[in-house]
């Protein structure tokens, strides 16, 4: 069972997962990604035909020919155990929480290939994830996310979404809020939608624009190419996004992922939505008002290495603004 | 020019380095290093022979059989500019700092296959450059780091140490001090200390110790095989470290990396020098109290994904217990 262990100097928590390992022998070598990519692969747990091969959480449309599937994780790092916390010098918890996958239906179709109405079904799945996952008390935030290549970390090649849900607010998820919140605190304002009201006035690091949302660089953009997806009007929570507002949505995250893949030759890639924790956690740090949902396209370009480690400082050899102008 | 940019929201910073990066087409590709591995190559600019293809700031031993070597980084992210804020929405200093190239002679010998010898010379240049950095007021903090293989982030295969000198403290180095001075204010004890002594009395994540160091897994281990090499005496600045500690501490490293590199089939790696802060810091955070040098070992063997970068938190499929074990 994977555990939850926090570094007793910085307070960060770690998930310590074994259940995905490997021996340690086996950490010589990493996973390689096929060479060609057919539409459906026979030997390929996620395509059709291989449905019987993973329990089931839901399909979409629920029959034969679903373009989206639910599936609980198999190689779990979070999973539904009782919550647990050591009392000792080294703190831990248990890794209860939840782990599932959210497969697309062809094996050659990563998101920046699909229909728009694909990345719409899946948009929807994930606020419907989000709303049913936020009923059970133990979880405290759900993070969707996306690995699009082995130097992003994806295992298997078929397109998937990941959803882990964790029983606790990661460090980064809290930092990010506690930000938010000292801002809105001294001056009343949501902090993204005043940067959203800077990067229209200074215009160079936006990408394109609808009525609902802006793509833009983000002025400390950690990775060439880092992208951000906002809604226009003030939201700190995707689980309250309309219908049309999904629409509209599926169309600039297709857009956004379509140019990347294009002007840079399918980039190794990860995605993810930061949205609010369990509605149970609203009024910590006053967050409907002070946090503000949105999407971060982070390609990997770069590699971190020690420095980076060390200090926690990212170096990018590329100025957003020119990574904006490049994607316009 | 270079130029740290804050991200607004968790005020954590990122270096924006543009003279260290390529158009953006090029990124695309990534650097391959060489199969075949001689002792010299004519065409490295690291190898003898080719001395005159970079400025040098110093040799040892000062002869043409130098054995270390010190020069600035041709591509360097920081440069010795006047130091400068911003004032507006978007805070950012410019680039100031130092970058420099600690080289070692034999192009095919990382420190894992080097002689004590040449481990020792190189920690000596490590105390020198600690001391010398130091001396200029304005830069507060100086990292000294090493990167092993593309995948760890190094883009020449000739061995080298980095030193980066930063005009602030970064953000990882100060939430680790802040815990230690927590830590210390609460308890009278440097956590490191404390985790020396309950590693020793738990046994199962030491790798092995000599009189003076201690080497580990910690208990938090954000990638299989992370290894600390710490001294057993409280000292919270490397530059303080005898003449007599080098020797050992060379036996320990060599040793350490060593294993590594056998019994993992050379992993990619990074490691790294924890130190204090500019000596005119040395009241922050009581730090000569709170604060406990040491060596982090970060081997590359795992991707962060999407998970990872959305929520701050690293999955590691391997128990420290089990690398200790499988290391000792």
């Amino acid at each position: 069972m994977s555990q939850f262990r926090q570094n007793p100097i910085s307070k960060h928590w770690v998930l310590i997962a074994p259940n995905r390992g490997k021996r340690p022998e086996q950490f010589a070598d990493g996973p390689v990604m096929p060479v060609n990519f057919p539409e459906q692969d026979a030997d390929c747990v996620f395509c059709p035909g291989n449905e019987a091969k993973n329990q089931e959480i839901a399909r979409f449309p629920d029959n034969k020919n679903w373009q989206v599937r639910i599936i609980p994780n198999k190689f779990e790092a979070l999973s539904h155990v009782p919550f647990s916390r050591a009392g000792e010098f080294f703190v831990h918890r248990a890794g209860s929480g939840d782990h599932e996958v959210i497969i697309t239906r062809k094996h050659n179709e990563p998101p920046a290939l699909q229909s728009i109405q694909t990345v719409e079904l899946s948009l929807h799945v994930f606020r419907q994830r989000l709303l049913d996952l936020y009923e059970h008390k133990e979880l405290v935030y759900v993070q969707i996310f996306y690995n699009h290549g082995r130097d992003a970390g994806a295992s298997l090649i078929h397109p998937h979404y990941q959803i882990l849900a964790t029983p606790m607010l990661p460090t980064g998820v809290h930092d990010e809020m506690a930000g938010c919140y000292h801002y809105h605190r001294d001056s009343g304002k949501c902090i993204y939608c005043q940067i959203i009201s800077e990067e229209r006035r200074q215009k160079e690091r936006i990408v394109f624009e609808t009525e609902d949302f802006i793509v833009m660089s983000p002025y400390a953009s950690r990775s060439p190419f880092e992208t951000w997806i906002l809604p226009k009007e003030h939201s700190g929570n995707f689980q309250n996004i309309t219908d049309k507002q999904i629409t509209a949505l599926a169309y600039v995250l297709k857009v956004t992922l379509g140019q990347l893949y294009v002007k840079l030759s399918d980039p190794a890639l990860n995605f993810y939505l930061h949205t609010l924790p369990s509605p149970q956690f609203k009024h910590v740090y006053n967050s409907d008002l002070s946090y503000h949902w949105h999407l971060t396209i982070f390609p990997r370009l770069t590699i971190w290495a020690g420095f980076e480690y060390a200090t926690g400082i990212p170096v990018n050899p590329m100025p957003p603004e020119e990574a904006a102008k490049f994607l316009r």
